[in-house]
């Protein structure tokens, strides 16, 4: 991911610097700079305990025309009351000073542990150098910037054309644990020099993370701060008035955008040695689907297999059985490790070689296939493996 | 509990040996023998793919009197297709040649690893020894003899008067992974010596599943062979007729036992260090109260942070924010450990002490509780830490 070319998006700067917010040298405060007339969707955490700065955010957005996002990591200002309102706006307000907006035109983002106070004064402190960071090309300093447990930075990017119209798309995300994003991820952003109105925005964003972030699962614990931004600056040669094509086009890239980067995550989770690929298919509806799949993803038992490299189709069969599925016919279900077919007619495969389905899974990257036998809608689940990192990062680190 | 005295039930006796199913000198192979006359009433996994055995057993209870139950660790005979229904059958059929009644009138149940043949034969062979062993006071061997990964067989015994009547009840159980009960659990026979009519025992069995081992849950993941048995043998003195006083006082007491039971299999859960309580209390409906207790108790970051003996209140909170009620007022809940008040007002508790906090989740047992402030309902569940132990059992053992 770091070889591949990371676009400028022109409208777009980003600074990010190490300001001591919770641990001393390691980037910690990200500054995002939009041009005036840029377009902002973005979609927040569903999770009822969720955090100040998704509160200001969800305010401020439905106010005005957005110029900064402002993220810090170290606290996440969840679970802090009146006390993280204030504070959240407090980081707006010094933001808007030192870079001549209102404060509602900053959109701030937070993550890190709960329940503590946001250190108010270390991140007002820390804004000059970081407006003074400001780049077009600062996104790999700025998708290290929003790490936490992570490993790994996150990015993608796409030049692409819409009936030769060159148009870029570029994001960057964050997230290892407390993932099982509910409309979003803990933190992504993306953003594009298109221009589209703003409905076709949120909308383009609402239904590529259906398809991409809320399609991940580490843990099964949705986040009290997930937020995924979508930002158009409209400095490119691409204009989208309406639905169409061109409109499916930048969808699709979008998404598949998207999707780069929720696989990144799932591929990082706290303690992951294996990117895990679920798919279901033919199921009656996609709810069905995602229901099936994400029973499967969040098994601990099949997690813990995996980490094993072992092909124990047991579990994933048990899995299957209690999603939820009150008229399923277990005859009819066939699993498959690749293209193998490890489970059919109730059981395992007369032809299963333990050998053969080892092979599958001892890679970094296993795919799982679920075939129900009951329609045609299908959906797929990224989740990783279960390791004893996982019970040690967790154990350790404080959310 | 195991100096817990262990009443004998009259009209029952159990009898377990090693019959080298899997391993070899391992108590393996167990058989409780019913008395003419007596009444069972069962409950049996919701997964939809059953084990053989659950659908034989299911078959053999509405057919007739059951006289003997057959039990078999190593392999579960689960996701073994028609196979697996031909396995089961043979073994009833053997068991009632030796024992003398008709092959409905033996309910089979087995654990272990799902998808592997039943090894028919050293069953049978096993029969002649187990029917020889056959004791009233056989409850101890028999408990451990039903164990797969538990540390520790699990019994619970009561003798009670009603109305100056004496009534016996003793129990076992096993299960310590894929725990998570819906309809009983992994396998528990309970026993007493009163007669009362079959929908009553149905009955009194559902209702005491209800509310003990369909609150367990270890992992989440609900196992495919999960059985709960009452048997009444009808030789004590106590006779309950229709629903009344008596038949309350018996489903209390039957209520306690199976509470005892799901409680020692959620302390004795795969890798465990702690047992954990968690009610949740003034929830608009029961359904509700289960639903947030569930999603607390399946938490890998709670779980974690509980292994680490971290009271991490913060992800207690993210859990509650994200179990599903749309319409939570995250200012009206507060949440304790023991009596101490953790959080409130959306936040930290203001007088929380780390180290006060720290105190009640040190030991072997914690109680979590969560207060909604929407209602007067309300619903327990429990559940034990997640460690490295989980990791290290699930990824060498194969289910």
């Amino acid at each position: 991911m770091s070889e591949q070319s990371i676009h400028p998006v022109p409208g777009l700067r980003l600074g990010a610097v190490a300001a001591g917010i919770k641990k001393p040298d390691r980037r910690d405060l990200v500054v995002m700079e939009l041009a005036p007339g840029s377009r902002v969707a973005a979609v927040f955490t569903r999770n009822r305990f969720c955090a100040a700065p998704v509160h200001v955010a969800r305010e401020h957005l439905a106010r005005g025309e957005p110029r900064y996002l402002l993220v810090n990591t170290g606290y996440a200002n969840a679970g802090t009351g009146e006390q993280g309102l204030r504070d959240a706006r407090a980081c707006c307000a010094a933001l808007a000073r030192a870079g001549g907006c209102a404060p509602e035109q900053v959109l701030p983002f937070s993550t890190g542990v709960i329940g503590e106070a946001l250190p108010v004064e270390r991140i007002s402190a820390g804004l000059p150098a970081v407006l003074e960071a400001l780049a077009g090309d600062g996104w790999r300093e700025a998708a290290s910037g929003i790490l936490t447990t992570d490993t790994v930075p996150k990015l993608a990017s796409r030049e692409f054309r819409v009936d030769g119209v060159r148009c870029i798309l570029t994001g960057m995300a964050k997230g290892s644990g407390m993932i099982r994003p509910d409309m979003a991820t803990m933190l992504a952003y993306v953003a594009t020099d298109a221009a589209l109105p703003q409905a076709l925005l949120d909308r383009a964003l609402r239904e590529a993370v259906h398809l991409s972030f809320n399609r991940v699962t580490v843990d099964g614990d949705t986040s009290t701060n997930d937020a995924c931004v979508l930002a158009a600056t409209g400095q490119g040669e691409l204009r989208i008035e309406e639905e169409g094509d061109a409109y499916r086009a930048f969808r699709a890239a979008l998404t598949e955008l998207c999707v780069e980067l929720a696989r990144a995550i799932a591929r990082d989770g706290e303690g992951a040695t294996k990117l895990v690929n679920v798919h279901v298919d033919e199921a009656l509806n996609e709810l069905e689907a995602a229901r099936v799949a994400f029973t499967v993803a969040e098994s601990p038992l099949v997690k813990t297999a995996l980490f094993a490299s072992d092909p124990n189709w047991g579990r994933i069969l048990a899995a299957v059985g209690r999603a939820g599925i009150d008229d399923l016919d277990v005859s009819r279900v066939r699993i498959y490790l690749d293209e193998l077919c490890i489970a059919r007619d109730g059981g395992r495969a007369p032809d299963y070689q333990e050998s053969a389905a080892a092979a599958r899974i001892a890679g970094s990257e296993v795919t799982i296939r679920v075939c129900l036998g009951r329609g045609v809608a299908k959906g797929t689940v990224w989740t990783c493996d279960f390791s004893y990192d996982y019970v040690r990062i967790n154990a350790e680190y404080r959310t």
